[in-house]
């Protein structure tokens, strides 16, 4: 069955080549991928395929049920684009001023859209049910996925997969990693509030830019002191103003930063610290201060054992030739949301372009990807899905006894 | 003598308060102040008196010679006004859009003409000679001063005196001091060039901010354990600008800030030390860094015995109710390049406004002064200059010999 | 042929226990292991195995030749003891005042002991053959094992495993990890000399307070800013000292502190960056200093082909319940340098007493360990030994290829 | 009167020195001078002074009334030793082993006595009356001051003078100062209680080296930031422990240092200041504190008008060749206390020994002084004494109106 699959995405590498290229000359902003939407759906419509439209947004889900009852199956791709002059000299060049496909999302959607029309094919033979969830808008937070799920995406699925082309990695290798995959990346605002004066007169003051500069160092100990050394954290103060005259004292400076995390306690921990910090601090040059702490996507956390099975199904994928453990990213992804609710594993799939003189990475206006990757990503997300109905559950998670 | 002066004085009271109210609503702006030199040259010319004009730009020197021989006693006024909106209510307001006199240079000038006028109806009986230094650019680095030096206003002097009138200190008191009044007001700026890079990849970067805020806390050092504890010293950062999305890591600090000080070694020194400190934090980080130093005008240092002498002076004026001891006051004045080049002193003139609500401080929209206290002014540096003709000199300096 | 040892085993359980318990009650510290070596060698001796003295120090090397062909695996156990006052109720208690065996090497000790003996018994059926390598002196560093190497004992060796009892885990499970799995341990020490003084004039003085502190601060960025997030390492300043009066300025600040890591580049990395941050520092203040840094054992890092081998028997032994992936350790252990000669894993096995009130931590005055656990590690090293022998080599590591 | 003063100081000259060498040779610690003090009493009584022992302590005070009516004049002398081993090779060489004259109180006291004769014996034409302070424990705080004062010294007192011989600054000068002359030198301690650990594991600890560290960083913003430029303060940290071994993390750490003002403002805002930002950074690592301030002694203020009497007396003594206005000494000195009660000032008699190769400072091993200072001494002391009687109060004060 399997090799029947084989058969039918190979057959169908032209179409998913032009679809994606027709993606990639019309691409849209994130919440506002209207047409790529309509695009989606209709293409399921045509195949006579269940589909839902304006999930949770411009999101779009379509529902296979296999002849067999067995396993509800959910297999992810987003279809954003991103606000990026297309730089690349190439026929498919992006016809959107100002907006580009840098991060390969129309080859997640064209892989998706021909593994569900092969996957409709062979429906009679199948067994269990296959969710096709189209998601809007990942690249800008709060994300598309956060309103899918509540718009009832995951009703009934047991298990979910779902894979990001990858141009700095080889075509034909698989990253995988168990557990955290791609960090929690959230945004800080700190403002401190001291009082101004004149650059002579120090002692009638309380000087921000003293203030604000402590406070960076007093935060230098939360990764240095505070969070576990297994643990990874970034915490990182990105921008510092405090723009005056020479001649005088500061009343206010501004530092906004960001924290990347692996693991929700010592997010939640470095979230409480840095106020913890900040009071401190203020509290020592009697200055005040203002503190918000945004939350941006969580850790992406990939479940052991689906993982596990993943990478034994990329093994049967012929021009899978490499499947290594990758370090986690820093990077944010909100396929961290569906982990949260149901079981399953996010990978990359190598897509490097293997004639470029030079690899360009994602989001780089001369971003382009190995298109023969969608091939390979079809084959390794539908044996995962078909095998997904035959697979024995372990009694103890993974982490906890090996297998 | 003095007491036909002062009777001179008193009667051309309402010609000094006129003049005043003149260049009140006629300011100008330093280095632009055309108008008001020609107005003061022709005051001179018209009175009969030598006088010489761009003196050093848009200075006007006059010259007084006394009918017997004797030393030559300069007088300094200042005449330019400042960039701000004149908000008083007042008949004699600013006429000129966003710019006023409110620093009291032209009392100062409305002071200095009237005494030369009375002085010059007095040449007969006089000993000595006496310079009239209406210097230009007092508001604004690098100053009148120096180019006037280098002009020659100095030459043949053989003491000089200057007086402010100080609107925040009640008319009919004199603050003096011996050494240093006013501080050395100097600039600086430092760009600290890291290495940028993503938030969450600290490891590939040379962090700007935490280097730029170490470098702040290291500055605190300066004063706290490198200056003598009986010196006066400030050194300020009054901005720090590192500007940047908050998922970035800063490639780049700016700093500027400023130093205070009294004692021509200690500014050296902290000049010197700024950069030891710069070099060696940037070294920790392994960052680069540019920095300039721009001295301003330096600290007006009195001599001692002139400073006494002037205090003697004072005392005969009938007006002069109480005189103190200031403390040493950190703005800048270059009256500091004459006493570089020429013995004197330089000395406040009370001149609250007796029945205002409120005293404006010097450079407020709404400053103003108390008109009497300018016949204050000239009786006494009218005493000073007649006097000197016959102070005796004293072997040693004050300071190391109690007179 | 495994069910055979592992009935051997369990009925020499007895003396396995009887041997630990000797050993317990005659505990001699690191380097100073006599009788301890001399009653393992008589132990081969009347047995006929083939045995080696003085192996590197105190060591003692036996070789047992199988019947067949095959690999060469070596075993090491380590037995020295600490001093530490036992404070155990017990009857096998330390009779050596001072000195304890508080980190189970007795336990480490009997088990090879009894594994050799029954696999000596085995030996004509046996493929391969068996080195068990006694060391001493771990505890202490530079520890037994370099000059072991050094001696020979890793000659012909194709791969080692070693485990360690481990009191904290229940009995019934072992603990791996593929990579690091204990940390590097490093010391260093800084000695600031900066320019001492009264208390009231620091501006003679070079404050050797003021650099020490700066200095830790400016350390904390190493974690903080300068080491890859993903990759774990502590920096610790453990002791500062600068004792004086309180009315003076300190000449002179000491520091002593501990790096750990799990890598060698970071390691190195580290050692360096701290020369960096103190020489800046102290130019910063114009102070000098001298600087060391001594190595204590590296990272023991487990290769992963041999680590899932080792999972892979230790599923084999009915005793064990339990396998998990174990966080990495932050102390040291000097079977790293094994593992940089030969491949092999280094693992714990459970041995937390079943009926105890208190669990107390590896050495704790009150350590003790479940006897039973001797058994567990026995069978499990043993299946490792005879397993290798039909080992299958995989063409490509584990880290870059899943097996 | 005042050249009969001098005429019978002359003549006495010998005895001084006898008095002074005799004390020099018996030197006894602060609070123990109870041969000392007896040395004194006795010489007062063989005069048939009147005096009084046991004052306040160790002290003694004698009094001569004049024939005629006047003011009460308070003349001091202190006259404890330091624990100093006495390394000079002269013939008056202290004979108490560990104990020295090393700041020169043997001065003072042959000084007051020798003066006292010469008053005592002209006492019939003397106007007013003159009380004679021999203050035991100056040396160690509290001093003998507060007690001696409490127990009536200065009841009847109009004003006092005090003068510390000087052996770094030449015979024949004299430095005064009008306003603080010596500052106030307090002592602070405190304690940081983090929680220690293992030197791998920051996490579970708080790490009292880093805030303790990063405390003495926070407290440099007090002088650099805080305090009036114009102000003098040294805030010091002499002493910083936290002792432990290499691979834990520090408990506890302990910091001790002194603070120098030379104004009650300022002492007592910094006093509070240390307590905030220890307070503040302690919050900031969650730790907490012990923090004791002991103030020592307050700074010496002279009276301005005083003074200025004083320096005019010196004028009248022959031997003065200088008088110079002196900085600020950091240095404590109880007659502090004095000056609270009565007005009066502290002045500074060179005494600089010419014919040595090297001056060595006060509370040298080696330091030795010109006993033709104590003449010297004698005489302005006396001046001021007779002369106060005819003495004109000014209406206002000095620092407030130039006389």
């Amino acid at each position: 069955m399997k090799e029947k699959l084989y058969g039918k995405l190979e057959s169908s590498y032209e179409e998913m080549v032009s679809i994606r290229r027709y993606l990639h000359q019309h691409p849209e902003l994130s919440f506002q991928e209207k047409n790529t939407a309509r695009y989606i759906k209709s293409y399921y419509e045509k195949l006579g395929i269940e589909v839902r439209g304006n999930v949770g947004g411009n999101g779009v889900v379509a529902k296979i049920n296999g002849g067999k009852p067995g396993k509800t199956v959910a297999l992810r791709a987003d279809f954003d684009a991103l606000p990026i002059q297309d730089e690349k000299d190439v026929p498919y060049k992006s016809l959107v001023p100002g907006v580009m496909h840098a991060c390969g999302h129309d080859g997640h959607t064209a892989t998706l859209l021909v593994l569900a029309k092969c996957l409709h094919e062979m429906r009679e033979e199948l067994e269990g049910n296959y969710v096709m969830i189209h998601q809007h808008a990942e690249e800008y937070a709060p994300g598309g996925a956060i309103t899918m799920i509540e718009d009832g995406c995951l009703e009934g699925v047991d298990v979910i997969f779902g894979s990001h082309l990858w141009a700095t990695e080889p075509t034909g290798t698989i990253q995988y990693r168990v557990g955290p995959i791609m960090a929690a990346a959230d945004r800080f605002e700190i403002i401190i509030q001291g009082q101004g004066g004149h650059g002579a007169q120090p002692h009638k003051t309380k000087d921000a830019i003293v203030t604000a500069s402590h406070l960076v160092i007093n935060l230098q100990q939360i990764v240095s002191r505070k969070v576990n050394p297994i643990d990874s954290a970034v915490v990182t103060v990105g921008s510092f103003v405090a723009e005056n005259a020479f001649n005088v004292i500061a009343d206010k400076a501004k530092l906004i930063g960001t924290v990347r995390t692996f693991n929700n306690e010592v997010r939640s921990f470095i979230e409480a610290e840095i106020e913890r910090v900040v009071k401190g601090t203020c509290y020592t040059s009697d200055s005040s201060y203002e503190y918000t702490y945004e939350r941006g996507y969580p850790a992406v956390v990939n479940h052991p054992e689906e993982t596990q099975f993943l990478i034994d199904c990329a093994k049967q994928v012929p021009e899978v030739k490499k499947i290594t453990e990758t370090e986690p990213h820093m990077g944010g992804e909100d396929f961290a949301y569906y982990l949260q609710h149901v079981k399953g594993t996010f990978f990359f799939t190598g897509a490097k372009p293997s004639n470029a003189k030079e690899t360009y990475p994602h989001h780089h206006p001369k971003f382009d990807f190995d298109e023969k990757a969608m091939l390979i990503a079809a084959k390794t997300l539908g044996t995962a899905a078909i095998n997904y109905q035959s697979k024995q559950s372990n009694s103890e998670p993974a982490t906890a006894k090996m297998v």
